[in-house]
């Protein structure tokens, strides 16, 4: 009878879960990834689509197709909603059972309203291809309602777009959206000026970007301001609605009238961060991540490991204290592929490593031509801003983008975008006038 | 006082409605053009986004960008619901009114389940964005399901999918999903061999293609064969399910189980045309379609036209008896540019000129280097298949895409996918698993 080769179940194939799956090319285990959707999505470019300027293929790999040739590799549609520790399973939506020897928890962050759900229908949050159709939709509906609206008190509520969060989604969106309403759509309407269309974006603290230093933090707000996006800092948000939200700041409280709101602003791990800490007794951070050792494995639970962001994990660099890990793409990958060595060692009975997060910097786009970037290299700190940082920005991001096709396809579409100032996927299935329904599927 | 320039309405961008707006870019009119989607959608290449080919922009252009240097045209995003021919008004879905002096009705045509409208949740046709996205699903998600199923006979129903049709759109899909089992996702699936799926296509005649001439209808069934499709002819469909559909032959009855039936049978005019009908007393043929003047005007409504799909026209050729016009794209547009030319011939007080339409012949592919072409040239006739064929069809295809960008791209994908086998597009939004759902849109 052959062995039975140890069983590797990693859910979720974001950053994380795809490089500990790669990481494990060798090995001599059977690998099985489960997701929910069919493809491995290229984050960092998400608000591309949902700003129309690349469509959904261009940063979207079908997961199998990404396996293809890894012939240790199982790839399955589907969503896990309960681990079981001592049995070793895990349970999917449908009710099929999944065995394993080593789980890797992969299973990523969605958005936070902080409590106020209720918003979430007003705001829409940006995490799948599907937040990115919704807000395409929202955006080039506004002004096509706005098109036909007489009255002008209306009409400039649907011209007016506010993004709430100043992170590196909040910041790209909201320059994206004043480049759409500047550049691209200008000489397309008949009764509406598309450049009288008001950006804002709205950030809790007293800066944009920061994670960054403190003057890319300035550079990036005048780079804003300089496309027509007005910033309030230092705003709370009190209240999101169908017509608008309404905002403190020093100066007093602010109702912004829009249609059009995107929430950029809050990030919870996924909900199987509470499922593993029912099953497990593990302990979750307030943000609801999971509290992994070192090596991020379970506490108490070796065969469990936790990466991404669903891990509350800290780097260990010797000699120093602990940092936590921050939540961007670079950290899941590392991640993956320190589990992937640790399962492995872990095989072989040695001891594991514990991770340590190597930060090769912050890079952070505003639009066509600017952003700011923040490299650690062995020379020292390196920082620069504007038309420099843009192409570094850009190269770096086709450069990780997964698959080669993609790659060629999007420096296509943005040499394209670049110059024509058109976005060439402002295309909305069905009417587009209310949210994706059966009845717009069954239009003529 | 400036003088009121005629307002011109046209309803529907398809190719009759955007070849008419463009056709008038020279004249002194104002043009409105309406339509419930966003876009001009290049009908012919929608297959290619059903079967994961081209993504949604490739083959659809924002109709405000196609007329953004035409000045005489506004673009509005609307549904039409009533038409008040004395009153030269027409009431959108959401009671807005507009006033026309000229109007043109280019609604283009919906499918018909030929009065089992309840066969439309189990068989989805081909006519829209939103269409070509849910059988993308259900292809995709059919082999996705398949390789978590156990039990064999079930699986062997998911890897089962039926074309009804024979027409061009059903022998192009047919054509495809083969392809996509054959050569596209061999190596990906661990479980399950995707060459072990089943293409059936039913066709109610005794041939496929009927508008090509029978040696070249000949070809396409060998061609389809080829390929490994399965054509039963002089089929007729007498029930659809959730799990399949009953057909009966010659040889008698047949149960097809199946989780994905795609409908490319029957094609039935626009609402729209009821909605005249019941307006203006004019009549409706068998398929819903209106019947014009020679003229293509309304007969008794000469500030009436409509073309296109919706159009029961004639060609009039001189010495010869008029002929049915067929439902072709070249037939819309050719309808739209006389429209355009009769409709200023009356505003100069001119009579107005038949339509003739000119057929250059008839194009159809089947698969990777498949295709047959009948051509009227000067020299006669000019009917040819196989690998020519095809590429003849793709350059027809790519020269007549709108715009330039889009057919840059669609050749690097189809270069691409020639070379690789791969199909770019297999992008599912959302969990795929059921049909898209407000709940898909939120799941992270």
């Amino acid at each position: 009878m052959a062995r039975m080769r140890p069983q590797v179940l990693i859910i979720g194939c974001g950053f994380g879960g795809l490089e500990a799956a790669r990481a494990l090319r060798t090995a001599d285990v059977d690998i099985t990834v489960v997701d929910k959707t069919n493809h491995h999505l290229f984050q960092p470019l998400l608000y591309q689509v949902a700003t129309a300027g690349l469509s959904a293929p261009s940063i979207a790999a079908p997961i199998r197709h990404l396996f293809r040739r890894q012939r240790n590799v199982t790839t399955l549609l589907g969503e896990v909603v309960a681990i079981a520790p001592t049995e070793r399973t895990v349970t999917l939506k449908d009710g099929a059972r999944l065995h394993w020897d080593h789980l890797i928890v992969a299973a990523g962050a969605t958005h936070s309203y902080f409590g106020r759900d209720d918003w979430a229908a007003h705001a829409p949050g940006l995490k799948t291809l599907s937040d990115a159709f919704e807000i395409r939709r929202r955006v080039l509906m506004a002004f096509e309602a706005a098109e036909r609206e007489e009255d002008p008190v209306r009409r400039a509520a649907l011209l007016q777009f506010v993004v709430v969060g100043g992170g590196p989604t909040g910041v790209e969106l909201a320059g994206t959206f004043a480049e759409i309403a500047r550049h691209t759509l200008p000489g397309e309407f008949r009764r509406i000026d598309p450049r009288q269309a008001r950006v804002l974006l709205v950030e809790g603290s007293p800066r944009v970007l920061q994670a960054m230093p403190e003057p890319l933090s300035e550079r990036a707000r005048e780079q804003l301001a300089a496309l027509g996006v007005e910033v309030r800092l230092a705003a709370r948000v009190t209240g999101i609605d169908a017509e608008g939200l309404d905002i403190t700041t020093a100066t007093g409280a602010e109702r912004l009238h829009s249609r059009c709101i995107v929430w950029a602003a809050g990030v919870a791990a996924s909900p199987l961060g509470r499922v593993l800490a029912d099953a497990t007794g593990c302990t979750l951070d307030r943000a609801g991540r999971v509290v992994v050792e070192a090596d991020l494995s379970l506490p108490g639970h070796p065969a469990i490991q936790v990466i991404g962001d669903l891990a509350s994990a800290h780097s260990h660099a010797p000699g120093r204290p602990p940092q936590p890990v921050p939540g961007v793409s670079p950290g899941a990958k590392q991640m993956g592929r320190c589990a992937a060595a640790n399962l492995q060692q872990r095989l072989r009975n040695q001891a594991t490593t514990p991770f340590r997060y190597r930060d090769y910097g912050n890079l952070a786009t505003i639009g066509r031509n600017s952003a700011v970037v923040d490299l650690d290299t062995p020379a020292g700190a390196w920082r620069f801003s504007g038309y420099p940082a843009w192409l570094f920005w850009l190269f770096a991001h086709v450069y990780f983008l997964i698959g080669f096709r993609n790659r060629f396809v999007v420096l296509i579409d943005w040499a394209w975008a670049y110059w024509t100032h058109d976005r060439h996927a402002r295309v909305v299935a069905g009417s587009g006038l209310s949210a994706a329904s059966p009845e717009n599927g069954a239009q003529a």
